[in-house]
Order: C-alpha cells, then structure tokens, then sequence
C-alpha cells in the first residue's frame, strides 16, 4: 500500500535485466554506444519524427532545466501554471539554468492552464519595452501535476496562441506514458503534432531507474543543448546504463504497458473510494493519480496498517472528528497490484 | 585491449547484484533511503570522520562542480593547475554552476602543482583591491590527470599553503581509490588529516555504473550543498539506486581491490613497454594510467589488432617512419586482465 | 504640464554646480575622494547609523538588484507586491544579479502588502525542504508604486514578521524622500528603527542627474557589496561626480525640500481634481504621484495643450464618449510650478 | 603632477557646459531624448557606419562586459591577452555578465596578441567536442594596457584569424581616441575596416565624467543588447546627460583633440626621462601612457614633492640603494601641461 509516489516504486525487472546484459565489454563512453543509436531511432520512430535530436538524462529536473534553458533567453518568461512542477518542485532550478529566466505563473482549476488564461499572462508580458521581461515560452506537464491530462486538442489550442506569438512550447512529461495511455493516442499526437516543440520524455516514474528522454522535435538545438548538458554535468561517461533502461522501456512497448496497468489502478482506486459515503474526488481520476477526500475514520485505519501516501495539502492532521474529510494524493505504478488496491479500500471503507 | 579509458569498462559484477538486490520495496526517495544511511555510516568510517557530510551524485563533473560553488564566491578563484580536469573537460561547468568564478592556472611538471608554483598563483591574484578577483580555493586532482599521484605529504604542503591564505581546498578524486592505493596510506591521511576540506570521491572509473561521492569533511557546508544539488537537477529521485552502488563499492573494500588491481595491470603494462627499445615514460607510472611513447611501427600493430587507446598528445599520426617514438596513453581498470596487457606488449613489442 | 515621470524633470541647479565645483584637481577614482568621505559622514549621521556602510550607484535598478544580490541567496525568495518596480520595470535584473532567485509575488490594494498577505506568501514557501526555494528576505517599496506610502508603523509590522523568520529587509526608496516628507517622520525612524536592513536611497527622482544611495545598515555587508558592485560594472571611476551630486542634496536639506515641494504640488494637483464632476483618485495621494480618472473631454483638452502623461493603466484612449472617465498617473518633481498645476487643472476642467 | 591614472583628471570645461545646457525641459528619458539621436548620427558619420547600434553607459566595465555577453554564449571562450584590462581589473565582470565564459589567456610582449599567438591559443580550445569551452570570439584592447597600439594593419590580421573560425572581434577603446590620434588614422579603419565588431568607445579617460560609448557595426545586435543593458541597471532614467556629454565629445573634434594633447605630453615626458642617465622604457611611448624606469634617487625626489603615480609592477619600494633603477607608469590626460610635465622631469633628473 504504497501511493506516496510513483518514484518509489521498484524498476521493472526487465530493466534490470537490461542493465545486467549492458555490462559487458568496452563501448565508447558518453552517448556514444551503440544500445543509444538504437535508442535514438526507435525515439524517432515511436514519434514518427525522423529529424529529432534526442537524448538522455538522469532526472526529471535536469531534463526540465535543460530544455527550458535551450529554448529561453535569461530576459524572458516562461509562462507555467502555478502549480507546475517546474515552479514548485525544482528549487528553482529553471532560473539557475536559464540564467535568471522569469516564470510567470498562471492560474486555473486542477493545475490546468486554461486558453483564456494563458491569453491573458501574454498579454500581460511584455508591454513596456525594454523594462519588463520579455514573451519567451510555454511549459504545460502532461500528466498534470493534479492527476488530469491534456488532450491533443487541447494542448494544439495552447500551443497555437503561443506559437502565434513565436513563442516555443515544452512539455514536462514526467508521466508522458500516463498521459498518452489516458488520452488513447498516439507520441506524435500530443507532441509535435500539437505544437510541442520538445519533450521531457520521463522514465523513472514508470519503471526505469534513472532516465528521462529529451527530444527537440527541431535538430536545431542540437548542438546547443549537448553543450548545456554536459556543462551541468548531466552527461554520464558510462551512458550505456541509460541506454540499457531506455532500449528496455521501448522493447514490446513496456512503457505504455506499464503506464495502462498504473493507470488501471488509479481507476480502481478512485471507483472504489468513491463508493463511500462521503468521499469524493478533488480532482478528476484521469491517469495514475488519485486525489479525492474521504472520513478522517478511513485515514486512520489506513495509516494504522502502513500505508503510505500524502494529504493534499499536507497541513491536514489524523487528530480531529472522525467523519471530517481530509484530502489526500495517491499515486499509482506499473507495479501496484490489484491487492493493494483492494486492501487499501477495505482499509479506509472500515 | 581496452585502454581509451577506465570509464569504458563495466562495472564489477558485485555492483550488478547490489542494483538488483536494491530492486525491492518502496524506499523513501531523495536519499532517505536506508541503504544511504548506511553508506553514509560507513563512509564516515572509513574517513574516521563521524561528523562529515556525504552526498551521492551521477557523474563527477557534478561532483566537482557543486563541490566548487560550494567553497567559493562568484568574485573568486579557484586555484588549479593548467591540465586540471575542471579546467580542461568539464566544457566551463565550474564557471556556470559558481556563478562565473575564475579559473586561475598553475604550470607544473606532470600536471602537478608545485608549492612554488601555487605561492606565485596566489601573490599574483587579489592584488589590486575590489578590481581584481579575490583568492578563492584550492582544487587538486588526485590521481592526477597524467597518471601521478599527490602523496599525503605533498597534499599537506600545499594546503598548508592554501589554508595560510584562509583558502579551502577541494581534491577531484575521480580515481581516489587508484591514490589511496598508489600512496598506501589511509583515505584520511590523503584528505583532511593533509587538510583537503572537501572530496569527490570516484566510482564511476572504479568499476561502479556512475556514482561519486561528495565528503565534506566540516558538516557546515551540508545544507547549501543540498539546496545546490537540488537546483541543479543533481537529486535523484529514485536514489537508492546510487546507494547501493556505493554499498557494494565500500562491502569487503571493493574499492580499493579494484583499484589495486587496475594499479597493478598499469604497472606491468609500464615495465612491459620500458623493455622496448626506444620506449619510454612520459609521465611516471604511479597509479593506474601509463602515459608512455615507443615507435610507430608498434602502434601500428596494436591499431590493426584492435587495441583502443589515444595518442597524447592526440595529434600524432600512425603514418610516417616506423621507427618515430610516439606517445600514447593507456588507462587500465579493474577489468584490465594480465592477457590483455601481455598480448597488447607482444603487439607493440613486435 | 510635464507629469509623465519625475525622471523627466531637470536637476536641481545647486546639484550642476556642484558638478562645476567638482570638477577641479585630481582626487582618487573609484570612491576614495574627499568628497565621498563627507558624504558617507553625513549620510550615517542622517540616519543616525554611525556604523552603517554607503554607496553610491547611478541607477535605481542597479542599487535594488546589488542589494537584493547582497542579501539572498540564489536559491532563496525575495517576498514583494505584485506591482513592486523590481517585478515589473527591471527586465529581469533582480533574478540577473542574484543569480537566479524566485521573486514570490503578493497582492494586496494599492500596491501595498499587508501583513496577512506577507504571512500567506511566507507560509506558502519553503515548506517541501530542498525540492521548494527557500525564504529569503522582503522588499518593501517606499513611496509605493501607486503614490501610497509605508508609515514608520507599517514598516515596522512587515519588517517584524520577515525578522521573526530570520529574513533581511530591503526598502526601495526611489523616491524615499517623498515618503519620509510625507510620513512626517525621520530617515532612521522609517528605515533601520522599523526594521529595514538596506535602503535605496534615491536621488535620480528627486532632483540629482543620477545618484542612488545604498546603505547597509549592518556593515558586515560591506565588502561583499562593493565586490558585486565593481563586478557589476557599477564602480564608477570619476566617481567624485556621483559624491558631489549627493554632497548637494545633503546640503542644506535640499533633498527634504525638494521632496516637500514636490508633494506639495501633487497635493494641489489631486485637489483640484476632485473638484471636477465626476472625478475621484484611483489611489490616495500620498507623496508626489497622483492617481485620479477624470472624463475623456479633459484629457483631450489636457494632450491637445501638450500636457505629457500616462493612461493608467496605458491601454485606454481618447478616442470614445466625452464624459467617460479615464485614469491617469500624474507625476510631480521638485521643479513642478503651482502655475503648471494651475494650467492643467483649468484645461482638464475646461 | 598627477600621472596616476587617466581617470583622475576633470572633465573639460565643454563637458560641464554641456551639462549645465542639458539640464532644461523635460525630455524623454532612457535615451529616446533629442541629444542622443543626434549623437547616435553623429558617431554613425564619424565611424562611416550608417546602420551602427550606438549606445552610451557609464562605466568601461559595463560597456566591455555588456559587449562581450551579447557576442559570446556561457560555454564559449573569450580570447584575450592576459594582461588586459577584462582579465585582470574587472574583478570577473566579463564572467558575471556573460553567464560563466571563460577567458582564455595569450601571452606576448608588451601586452600585445601576436597573430602566432593568437593561433596557437585557438587550435588549443574547442578540440575535444563537447568536453571543453568552444572558441568564442577575441577582445583586443586598444590603447594597450601597457601603452602601445594595434595599427589597423595589425588589427587587420587578428580580426582576419578570428573571422576565418567565426569568431567575432570586440575592441575595448576606453583610449580609443589615443589609439586613432597616436595612428594617425580614422576611426572607421581602425575598426569594422579592420574587422572589429563591436567597439567600446572610451569617453571617461579622455576628458568626460563619465560615459562611454557602445557600438555594434551589425545592428543585429542592437534589440539583445538593450535587454541586456536594462537588465544589467546600465540603462539611466535621465539619459541626457549621458548624451550632453558625448555630444560635447564629438563637436569640433574635441576627443581627438583632447587625445592629441594627452599623446603629447606622454611623448614629452617619456623624451625627458630618456636624457636621465640610466633610465629606459619598459614599453615603446606610443600613446598616452609612459612605461619607464629611472633611478630611485629620483622617485624620491618626485614623491616627497607630491608627485602622484604608481610603481608598475606596484611590488617597489623607495627605500634602497639610490641608484638602483625602478619602473613606473605615468598617465597623461587631456589636461596635463607642459609645465607639470617638465617639473617632474626636472624632479626626477635632479
């Protein structure tokens, strides 16, 4: 029963096995092995993008930083929504990375940056000449960082009013596999189909041990971000590692496979909460994360057995009337069984 | 014949199993889990240093860089010599990640920083008031990028320098284990007993998939070491993976067996090439790389049979006389087998 | 009728003369005159701070953005108003010299933060450990940015709520003159006795060519500024020129009377408007800066007579019905005539 | 007899008149007033370049570094000789404004780049991929820091090795106006005919408060440089005096006038001291700047009359053997007089 976060589940065995089949002989270091040239054309294949320059790092927030400081001079926004992972979770990694970049952070319901919305923060940008800061990118999380998703139509809308103003579009897709398996569609479709510019193409919250893909779906910022990421230190000399994980991740689509059955449990999850008295959803069940509220009695069953997992807000407390509703946020992984699913509900159904 | 570099050999088997043995459960992510308290236990152990504040990261750029910002102010220098791996390989990641500190550079013999040497550095820099930059901190190398090593004695009299001037210094040990094992003295007689105040402490070219540790031998630097680690994108959320790695590396003294071991196949791999007529060292064989020149027609048959290596410096060629001494160097690992060193000197030996 | 901003007014004579005056022999460059030792004295002795470290930059910007460098830390908050000058008018500056801080944004009326306001922003931040920036400091603007001012009380409620958690205070006086004329109070009792830890102490607006005082109350941050001062390129080397400038403003009291006279005619100014039908201020007058809408039929008449000011906020015209009410932002300098108040108040009356 | 520095002098009486005449109306600020426009012509015909960026800030630092940051990225190099003015007394502002550069240094007599200087220095940075800092772009100074000229022919060939790899080439001219007089050419061969890119146009040292020009030859430039400058607090609010200053510089030629007068007094001084037995130059006299030694006797003698210069290098002392020779730099400016200059020569030769 452990739904703190998808980042403390195990990693798939197949890709330790990977890893084990990796270590052997003397391949050239530093990206260059041949596990990452098979790699790199299955990417482009998977995202029907022939072109696109991809890579490998070993955390979500590197691959963030990384691409937000290709894509962004240090005098421009980055237009996020408040609650994005970039802004909230990063240590402000983006502003060390981009050279003191401004994020300007939108609002809206479930962490999900609205048309209007994002409208209104360009038009708020960028009007006083040279004074203020000036229009520079977009950065949407797909999964969001509240359990819902964009779709591809609603990430082109998004992307269209910034393109329009020549503005470039990110994706922090940290869950990408969750939010691909949610929406039914295709890599490309919720990618570059839509605007996406590139792509933080996340691993290690579905199975992997350690790697996010970065793919700018325009080579042009090849060069550039090779030389960003090795001078922050988030090029591996022994890259085959990487590789191993990523080339596992693609075989017979273990991604999506795994990012189906994470999904399929936070479904389970949410159904079930939501067959007792008093409990309700705070935010929509639409990839592998559960945010809902039930009795207080229920929490501290659960808690009392073991489980693991985060109010939502945190500032809530096990102390107090037992048929109050507190929030919490609980994460699903490829590794969640239907058991711990059940017991957890039994738990907390009482 | 695989001596371009350590970092393309594989890791020890031993850290193979440790990863898989890791592959259980749900641990706390960030580095809370338990397997990094008990490397972060023994480690202090191993240092005889109870108080020290150690830290896990992926590659050593990053450990030396945070190391750097760490120690020293964006208006300050950091002492190094010329050929210094911060200087030469990390593609300016001590300039981006201490806010543009400076790089002042020492000559020297075999890459090595002479106590003359540094005292000049150093009356040379912070001379002229606000307008130049401060003195900063001291970083060596050790084993040193051309194959030498630092004893305890030799480190202790440049710190005694750097410390008389309030400087702290910083020891790169991306191969510490090949240093330890050159010198055969203590991890602690070589750091802060010669008053090194911080060490990367290599894996990644000792056998491990890429992990270097961070020791800060005074613990008040722990705090913004995080916070900078973090904001780099250098936390791993799934870390116990880096821990058990460094578990294995520190279980029986792998570390230091496989060191000795890559030091020994460097050793009979030197003498090899010093039966040749007309070869000789460049540098000394200290540690674990052999930095050597012997006649063309020798590389040329090492090049046809496979074997890899560079030439250094690199712009030499296999086309000319067969008799020209050219240089090359060789780096052997703990996976560098006496069969290979035999048959490498039987193909240059002719 | 010149009310567009009061860095469009001319320098006060006195301050021209003292330029001539300065402009003899050969005293030290970059800080070390006569001039400047006066200065410092009478500056500590203003504010009653006889310890406190002084500076003189040329721009406002540059004073906000070294001080702020000086006081956080990059991976630190700086708390300010949404509308704070070093938000919206510095294109990023604050986030250039502190290499990469998060400037957290309040709300509140008027431009003003209130201490429920600055109590939620704390209480949001720094509360997910390493993963969120940290708190840092508070910046106050004084006069505020929509012509309000901080009385010594107010200062001193803000300023103890950031010290109860450790955070230095930064005021940004650019027109500091204005608000301590207004407030009836003295320096020290708006500054360092409320609790703020450096001022901008502005001049540029107030009469200089272009002077801004900075001063650290507590002098342990005197070498450090002067490292990022010169590092900045904001050392000047004449700078005999800056200390007369502000050698003349000391004299005499001429800043406070400058500032008296400037107040004094927006007073007139935001009187004499809401005489007219249907006008009404937008915010308080309070210091040099009036905020007031009046019908569409005045602002024709006030432009077609040549009357320079801004639309606030910029987005509205005079094109559209006579008796609609448009707001507008009238800055008053110390070199603002009773007559040139009298004229606009007559043709936007009509 | 003050030949300590350049920048120790007064402004000349035309600057202040300018001044004094600026100092009316209400003009627009952050220099869109009518001033500059007409000095933004102006330095357009002067340098024969219509389509020039021209801009004006207040410090050399600021004008240097603020070129070097829009012409080089953070992982590039910036070549230039290791005595010059950006390496050794900026206190790292190059590395500050441009996000992390690094400085990479040439050696050469008489702080000059020599062509075969300049080459080697290239074909030993940016060879090893992604690994190192990649060749960025060459700063010359000119007036050199040690008192002689590039020619344009010279200029011409360095520019030439700089443009053949790509590299853009910046001239810091804060003694512009001494190099073009002591040439004897215009300063448009000197320049962009030369290959120069972009050039910081000294005022401050010649005879302004304080100003110094800044101008992009390909206005590309032009809009990241304002940003830039903003961002940097080096865009003033009350810009007209920035523009009066220069716009005095450039009527009737009176910076080549100025620079004429301050040449000849350094020629003077530097003939004078060569008639005093045993005295010699350090460096050619071929601009503003006296490079000598002559007998301690007479540093003696000079000193205890007030003379006022420093020691070059400043490690001598006047205590000693009378006879024994020590080095000096003496400046000479624009109000240096024949009579402080033979005064001194008569001090000094006894």
């Amino acid at each position: 029963m452990f739904f703190a976060s998808d980042n403390t589940s195990p990693a798939h065995p197949k890709v330790i096995e990977a890893i084990t089949r990796a270590n052997e002989g003397y391949p050239h270091s530093y990206g260059a092995d041949q596990i990452m040239a098979d790699v790199r054309a299955r990417i482009r294949d998977l995202f029907e993008a022939p072109d696109a320059a991809v890579y490998l790092v070993a955390s979500g927030t590197a691959a963030n930083a990384l691409i937000l400081a290709t894509l962004v001079q240090p005098w421009q926004a980055v237009f996020c929504h408040r609650a994005a992972h970039v802004e909230t979770d990063e240590c402000g990694a983006p502003e060390f990375y981009t050279g003191g970049a401004k994020l300007v952070l939108i609002d809206g319901g479930h962490a999900k940056i609205s048309p209007d919305g994002l409208k209104r923060a360009l038009s708020a940008t960028g009007q006083v000449g040279v004074h203020g800061v000036q229009r520079g990118m977009l950065s949407l999380t797909n999964v969001i960082e509240n359990g819902t998703i964009y779709t591809p139509a609603e990430v082109a809308e998004l992307a269209a009013i910034a393109h329009a103003d020549g503005l470039p579009v990110h994706m922090d897709g940290a869950r990408f596999a969750n939010a691909v398996a949610a929406a039914g569609c295709t890599p490309a479709q919720v990618t570059w189909k839509a605007g996406v510019d590139a792509l933080s193409f996340g691993g290690t919250k579905n199975g992997l041990i350690g790697v996010e893909g970065v793919i700018f779906f325009d080579p042009k910022h090849a060069w550039e971000f090779e030389l960003r990421r090795k001078r922050a230190g988030q090029l591996l000399s022994k890259h085959r590692y990487l590789s191993a994980q990523m080339q596992a991740y693609l075989d017979g689509d273990l991604w999506q496979k795994m990012a189906t059955d994470a999904n399929a449990a936070a479904r389970r999850l949410s159904e079930g909460i939501l067959t007792i008295e008093g409990a309700s959803l705070v935010h929509p069940t639409e990839a592998n994360g559960v945010f809902a509220s039930w009795p207080r009695a229920g929490h501290r069953r659960a808690h009392e057995a073991g489980a693991e997992y985060y109010f939502w807000p945190e500032n809530q407390s096990l102390e107090g009337p037992d048929d109050e509703q507190l929030a919490a946020r609980l994460m699903c992984s490829w590794s969640t069984t239907k058991a711990d699913v059940d017991r957890f509900l039994d738990l907390i159904r009482g």
